[in-house]
């Protein structure tokens, strides 16, 4: 809201519909009055709708930004504890709990853009629901639905703080992202057009920059930094020191409970403020939530559509021919000026081996996911967990796959047959799942 | 030795020269004390000559084949148990020991590419020495030498056993291979151009075919063998079933010794038998030693260079467009019909997602091999390292990296630098290496 | 027939079906005798049938080759007389007329491969129908049929020629093709592999060497060929030598006739001959036809095949990468290997600009050609004529394109609206095509 | 000046350096002093200044623009009148004078990119000096300067004149334009994003719009664009109308005299307006000379460089993946954002293949006049002669080759052994050079 009151002047709001599942009504009843009250304060006539009717939403929107939770934060704690309980990483958007919630999320995403080519066949969706780079592919390969952007504020997070790091101001550097969401790697100019990324390199990963809330603080190498010559994302940790990684996890696992388990504490305790009805600004305790940033992402990224800004935005979007390294028609995250006409990618270039091996995994395990999301084959699964690069292939991630398969089935149903197969065997779920 | 008397009337072999470095003299007296009485034994006059001088043997050859290990097996032992000793994968040709292979070998082979260009400027270099692939390409990249093929037995080896499964005799069915070395997969069509893939994935891992001595037999999943629909190469098993391949390792080194040291014992039991004089064949125990069907790939190879054959081979060459997932320059291994000109690929077409996402994954971690082989950059190595399917990233993998770095110092002059940095650190080997 | 009696031992034909339709009915009988006669005379039981019915001789066939010409020797009289009549080049494969030539031809061989499908469905379909190169491209790309290998007797014809220049003998030289049908270049190489192609451009065109009968003899300019450092073929006069190959079938045309002329009169001396019934043997006068060689061409390629003898012919055949300038699935004529599972292209690699520049524009020229053979539309037409290279834009090249629709109308199903649009304005045959 | 004066408060210009050959210092003095008072009636302040001494104008610029002819407008007359005088085209940047000219002009400008590298090695090189696809392909590929826009009014003419045929403003339109220099087609689309190039195709070519003045009035044929699909450059009238542009300018060759001669009567009033010390604005004659439009493309372009702007520009740069049917490192003509950090292309996609066949084939000629201009090989210009589309191939056209070599010996030194061999033949000049 805070976004679009600022960029009124720009794009002259008129109705914001809120959309929940019955057993999302109570936040959204909370959060839909807080909005209204954000825009009675301000000097705009704006109406901030609340329903449970999602045909209603979507009817004549505009623009429809997508961010939610299939199976809510009981669905996050199985994708997190069950992994963790076999001594693998359990995240939210990485190994197998990342794999697990795109084959819940794709699905639910695919019906939105069916009522969508119905009854707003002109907007433009703009995702936030992770994992959001396979959803955007998704949406693009299997919706055939072009009109999508993929927004997440992991890129610019890491902008708002690595300029501090050369004592500049913000407007004084140029950056040029890409890879893939929460795998991207980034350059930055300054004005002059000279490549100052080895120098925040030498600065950055000495304090605390450009580290989301989630992410446990594990410094890189400075040899590989150097190596890479480009800033690996924050979640490149999962992959660039595997190990201390799955270590904390675990031990977080162990003593004070997962990720999951600390948001949803979290939320609760915002829930609680939202509800008072003397505030109408946004409450300081929401940046402790992670996800700072989104509101900046989403409301100027629409803008920029609404009114051919052009302006840099990080966005998952096709790549057409920005990373060489892959097909031109894959989703990426990169760089782009976002045009009324969407997104254009900025070349980005062919990347040197390492990091083009990385991307070249990492995407092709996107696509196995995808696919499997669309055709519920349980050999893609197997495909992918094998192909993850945080999971080591064999009887113990096949055994987390199969409980997993389990743990989320009222939510996967195109896996029926082959949930059926994994009970048939007498697999249970090892975890207490509600211990903590 | 056998396979050249074969095929004598095809190539009439006028000398051969053996070539081994001091450390080696005896077992090079013995093989070529043994290869002349096999030559003498035939019907062919032809001179075996035995010498420590490498640019006597090069002087005007045709077909120069290396065959050597950097360090002799005493640096496979450290390639093996210095990672087993941190609970890693030790294997001489994948993970952190194939690597370091690689970083020792690859100096080697281009001094001897170097004295080539000068004492034998039109022969091919065949190429035995592991691992193939890298070194294969490190010739073409870095030694700028293209008639170079690089063999292995492990696809003639599948070929030799898959056909009984469909009790077929070999002459019935036509292979295409395509990867990289170690890491290829294979499809098999009938006479009719149908292909019975599906029908060897469904017998085939149920028996004992195709695996290589040195791979223990750990079966794959059916599942994950019909979604790829070809048939995957014994060390796949390594990236396959990583857990358990990764367990059987470990077992063996904690009780009756890593591979090499079983290798090291059955070598000095064949050498024995080398021996004795009375002795012209081929010995038994010979096939215990792994390393089967070499002579074959070998012989037929040169053999159909030499006579312009086009016989259907399996070897490391330039790419050419057979794989396109991959750029037209690199080395892969493929089906290919070996001609006068050289190996001609056998286009295989693009792969499914899941095969090119580890295509070129490893492939890229080659590349990065090969390149901190030529410049002997830690930074580089690192890369490697991390990107390596089979080694976890962090401070686990980055203390064997260094401990491998110290125990093959002296095989690695183009580290120097970085092996004096790190023993600065006062980092020694944990692992007592003379134990077996 | 000559051909087929000489490899019965590697390839024991039992049925030889010739069709035709009801006007070459007498054409087929006069063949058919004589080829049943050459058979009777060998020591093998051959028997050669007679048919006008296309779905009996296609019944169950092994091998179906195919060369006929839609509208028989008066439409490629048309194709040859009507652009002469407005100044443009006339002939039978480039220009305008080759792009008639396969606007009548391509929907009947459709037909024929629709056929193949219910009839033959394991059938390898040879096709010498010119333009073959297109014939081949629309079989692939819209009738959906791989088995398909078009072939042409001009590579094989210089083959026969150059080694000659260099006092060598055939078997000496190896040789690599790449290009179009009508439109490749070769390099040539010494059994040792080093390139004499320099060697063979200095003497090839001083003498009367690859000289198709059909193509007037005006020679390569020699600074040309150095440039291009490759051996074009003899069509390639057309482009490169455009003025002066077009001025001498402006004569040809206003004095003795069209070539088309010319050989419907050997054609007729040969029939006469060939109804001798004593004669068992190939007749001298058909070398003067044009189209030697056709004869090894088939039927090494249908042996090598059958046998998998992975003989080396330059066809048609899809691209797969060898010429990594044009798509991988797009047909090129160049050198492969014929095993049993088809032709495996050689990779020839990439072009120089100026080689390059004519191949992407003459492939993309036969495209819009295969395009509009299949979809009828007339601006597709227009466009093939404006990107061929032969015709020069403006209103007498459609002058041309026009009066050709209407004089081939009876074999252009396709264009039926286009060619009633066109005689709506009034547009008539200029050329009085009876003249000759 | 005007552009920049308009655009004073986004870049205020300090200095402007005017820069002029010995034969050029009148005209350099009478626009310079006009320049000067065109400041001086501006409220800023800025020093308008003039050299001959190229050192100096370089020496810490921060844009360079070249837009010279080498041999000034009397070579023009010979690369127009020595192909006419041989039925050929006859114009300054297609066929045989382009050529030509691009053979002349690239030599300086890699010398003036020499001296940037020195003098403002940080500096813009904003190109207008034709042919500009040549010379800025010859600048990044020869010159290894990447910091170089070729620049040209034709596109930005077509936008100013087509969004009238739709009872449209401007504004109203977005473009996306893509090909080569004077070889690019483009759509329009309109503020919801939806294309609207078939309607202005409709309208567009009935009435005088787009029509560069050095190009006549031929209108494309309707069955042509609609089947293209984009609107052509005005330029395509020398391709897709080749008879009818030859004829009319072969016509006023005859009678009135080339273009050549008509703009050097042009150009003498205007110089004489200019003179007039009382004019301090853009005098209206200017209009007639051609080339208007191009204050604003290269104002805007500058300007948007400078303050990172993005303003959308049609520009010759590298390709970048905006068109896939091309190399990434060639130089195109595309819609682009202009950044701080250069232009950025606008994605366009794969071409159709007639579109395509037409973008290789004149790319692919380009390359080859670049290559022949840094290496002063006969062949090559040979080469570039028989690919491009305009220039019938054989004995005409190597005399006008010829002739054009000998015309413009003192400015192609790197063609001094060639001119050498070209007079020993003795050929001279046909034309009368100076008849008008």
């Amino acid at each position: 809201m805070e976004g679009f009151i600022e960029r009124y002047e720009q794009m002259p709001v008129r109705e914001i519909w809120l959309l929940d599942i019955e057993e999302g009504k109570e936040k959204m009843d909370i959060v839909g009055k807080m909005a209204q009250r954000m825009w009675d304060a301000s000097p705009y006539d704006v109406k901030v709708y609340r329903t449970l009717d999602r045909r209603k939403a979507l009817m004549d929107a505009d623009f429809v930004t997508t961010q939610f939770r299939v199976g809510q934060m009981n669905a996050r704690i199985k994708d997190e504890r069950i992994p963790f309980s076999y001594g693998l990483l359990g995240q939210e958007t990485n190994g197998a709990g990342g794999i697990f919630k795109a084959l819940r999320t794709i699905p639910v995403v695919l019906e939105i853009v069916e009522e969508m080519k119905e009854l707003c066949p002109d907007a433009w969706l703009i995702n936030f629901t992770n994992p959001s780079g396979m959803v955007t592919e998704a949406v693009i390969r299997y919706g055939k639905w072009d009109k999508v952007i993929g927004l997440c504020n992991v890129p610019i997070s890491a902008m708002n703080k690595e300029y501090k790091l050369l004592g500049k101001e913000t407007a004084d550097l140029t950056y040029k992202f890409a890879g893939l969401n929460h795998f991207h790697w980034h350059r930055v100019f300054d004005t002059e057009g000279r490549e100052v990324t080895g120098r925040i390199i030498e600065n950055l990963y000495k304090g605390d920059a450009g580290m989301p809330k989630n992410v446990p603080e594990v410094p890189f190498y400075m040899e590989h930094l150097r190596n890479i010559g480009m800033i690996p994302c924050a979640y490149h940790r999962y992959y660039y020191r595997q190990e201390e990684m799955l270590k904390q996890g675990l031990e977080q696992y162990r003593s004070i409970g997962t990720r999951a388990e600390q948001v949803r504490d979290t939320e609760k305790q915002l829930f609680e403020e939202y509800r008072d009805e003397k505030i109408n600004q946004k409450p300081e305790a929401l940046s402790k939530r992670g996800g700072t940033h989104y509101s900046t992402a989403a409301c100027e990224t629409i803008v920029s559509l609404y009114c051919d800004k052009k302006s840099h935005m990080v966005v998952s979007t096709k790549n057409q021919g920005a990373l060489p390294d892959l097909d031109p028609d894959c989703v990426v995250e990169v760089s782009a000026y976002i045009s009324a006409a969407g997104p254009l990618p900025i070349f980005f270039g062919p990347l040197k081996p390492a990091e083009r091996g990385w991307l070249q995994v990492m995407k092709n395990m996107e696509l196995c996911v995808c696919e499997a999301a669309v055709t519920g084959d349980y050999g893609m699964v197997l495909q992918a967990f094998t192909l993850n690069p945080l999971i080591p292939s064999g009887e113990t991630s096949r055994r987390v796959l199969d409980e997993l398969m389990i743990a989320h089935k009222k939510y996967l149903p195109q896996f029926k047959g082959v949930v059926n197969q994994i009970e048939a065997k007498g697999i249970t779920i090892k975890d207490d799942l509600s211990r903590n």
